[in-house]
């Protein structure tokens, strides 16, 4: 048999003891489960951030992996804990929008709101559903429960309402950024395969003409424009930061010019 | 058979080598442990936050695990290394008061110094003992060996002395600050059971009024107390940082009134 | 059989998808391999700074373990991406240098560049190799293809040129800093074997007379220096930082005067 297998995605940051009390539970209720680290570091309270990370993650890993989600500003109060079963994979969240990107992408989910307590900690606290609810609830489906046994199903998810970018006359297109990675690129809420051939963009006051293939093809200084590694254009430079150069912020207008 | 389980908590930070030269040494003496990170980003040299962030994530691990910590100011001087059973748990660390909160839990544990050098590395290094002496102690002990193996045992280890909180006429209890966590939340060392009702909170020269189930309770731009994951009174904001916004550090004073 | 063991060292950092989705990629060729995150923060950029790492942590792992490293700013270029036999273990890395010191240790190797198609992932981005090129390919070394099926043999492998540390008259020796640790330690590049009795370094305008054992043996402001776990002298103070302290910046040059 495969051995469960759990990742984690958190904005809990590295030196707090809230990640490890997780795995704690975690191991003390399916010990042989491999748990992999995706992300502490989501940006903290930013459901967006989480859902499009996850939208750029998730998709790789293998079937019948359970992936717990604690983006969660809103524990303790109305939100639901949930258990989600979605493209052979299971989810166990706040139902908050952190799978909108995903549900985007597989359309078809069971959701089952987390209310069993055989299946939580003897004790849930208030403010840390992570350790009380998600953890349990994850190591009892990687152990084999059946999910309809955590809770009643859901006929439907909360969904994050997301601006697209629009298509304008001329064959331009205006979207915004949307993140701005480790390396400092600029990343936008457009696809490449939204748009037609690229002649230039316009950020800010910028006009960018170079498109690249690739980082390196950039010489030293100069901006360019490339489809990143999940499809999204981006502004750019070689080894060196558009946020900082460019002083790009995330919210920023970017208008793309076609060639029809 | 149970896989062998390893957990690491040290102050090494994510950029250095330190912390991957310890997981191979451990992988190399037990090929099939599993190693858990817990947190790498301890305040460097803080025994004090070592030991408190044990407390809180520990207990949650599942028998038979072998805890290693290296939080370590002292290493190379005459603080001892040491081996600990706890609770049906293993601990490898130096002598110097992480395990404070964990022994006032668990009360009993015996204790013997790593001396066995058939259980280190060959070489023992002045500056890296998390390497050479606490890893492939914790590889052993996870692998089987018998504690007694790794040297004589301790009557007593090192004890933090902590500073408690002070119950005051009138249903007053002083204490301080003790832990800011990644969301700016002002971790007090007043434990919820120690208080009665409580009425209001005075930190410097605020004065908190709203006791709140849960974070999202609270109105924007008011704080609040409340009783953290771990029992503990916290001075917090909904999605904003108490320690940014009120100006709270460490060691701030503070003062709960309660109604008896 | 032994679990086959997967280690990742990159600059991708903590809050991008990009380590995320490589984990996936290697759980969905290999389940059962254990994922060891070895560090994500590498200086962006830094192949300098990578192989050193690599030099004082990958020695220390069993054989047969698989060793991805992406640290690649030439990515989408002519730099080739490559698998290597050495020491009884695989890297699977650009061929950029990231090697050059493990190279220097172990002498011999087999290198490949990864030409094969089946190996990868059916789309090849030209931003993202550890995606779609060295995580599938390690996860097929780990699960037990044979290196060869990667690609064609390559003759070498480019290879950084290090400054080494110059032997004067009078038992001098003249290095630089080439590294500041997360303790603010400033490691030079001169091996404590390079070196008879040390009476005095002189770096920057300071003269560093006290030669000390451990960290612990120095007075509270007093800087020193002693050699590392990994055998390079370093300028240290005991729970201070070096770096803050003496302002010491990669790069400055460091005088070491012996007996002889």
């Amino acid at each position: 048999m495969e051995k469960p297998l759990i990742t984690l995605t958190t904005d809990f940051g590295l030196k707090d003891p809230y990640t490890a009390a997780m795995k704690g539970v975690i191991l003390s209720i399916c010990r042989n489960a491999d748990i992999v680290d995706l992300s502490h570091n989501i940006e903290p309270y930013s459901i967006f951030n989480c859902a499009k990370y996850l939208s750029e993650s998730i998709p790789y890993f293998p079937e019948s992996s359970v992936h717990v989600i604690v983006v969660d500003p809103g524990v303790g109060s109305q939100r639901k804990p949930v258990a989600v079963f979605m493209h052979n994979r299971y989810f166990v969240c706040p139902d908050n929008g952190v799978l909108t990107m995903l549900i985007d992408r597989y359309k078809n989910y069971r959701a089952f709101e987390i209310t069993n307590r055989k299946y939580c900690m003897p004790e849930i606290s208030n403010t840390f559903h992570g350790r009380d609810i998600f953890a349990p609830a994850a190591a009892h489906l990687a152990s084999g429960l059946n999910i309809k046994k955590l809770g009643s199903e859901l006929t439907e998810l909360f969904i994050l309402n997301i601006k697209n970018p629009v298509a304008g006359n001329n064959g331009t297109v205006t979207g915004e950024i949307v993140y701005i990675d480790n390396f400092g690129n600029c990343i936008s809420n457009i696809c490449k395969s939204m748009t037609g051939k690229i002649i230039k963009i316009e950020i800010n006051n910028t006009v960018i003409t170079r498109i690249a293939e690739n980082y390196s093809k950039l010489e030293k200084g100069i901006p360019g424009v490339l489809a990143g590694s999940s499809g999204y254009l981006e502004v750019v430079f070689n080894m060196e930061s558009a946020h900082d150069l460019l002083n790009i912020k995330k919210g920023d207008k970017l208008v793309i010019y076609t060639s029809g």
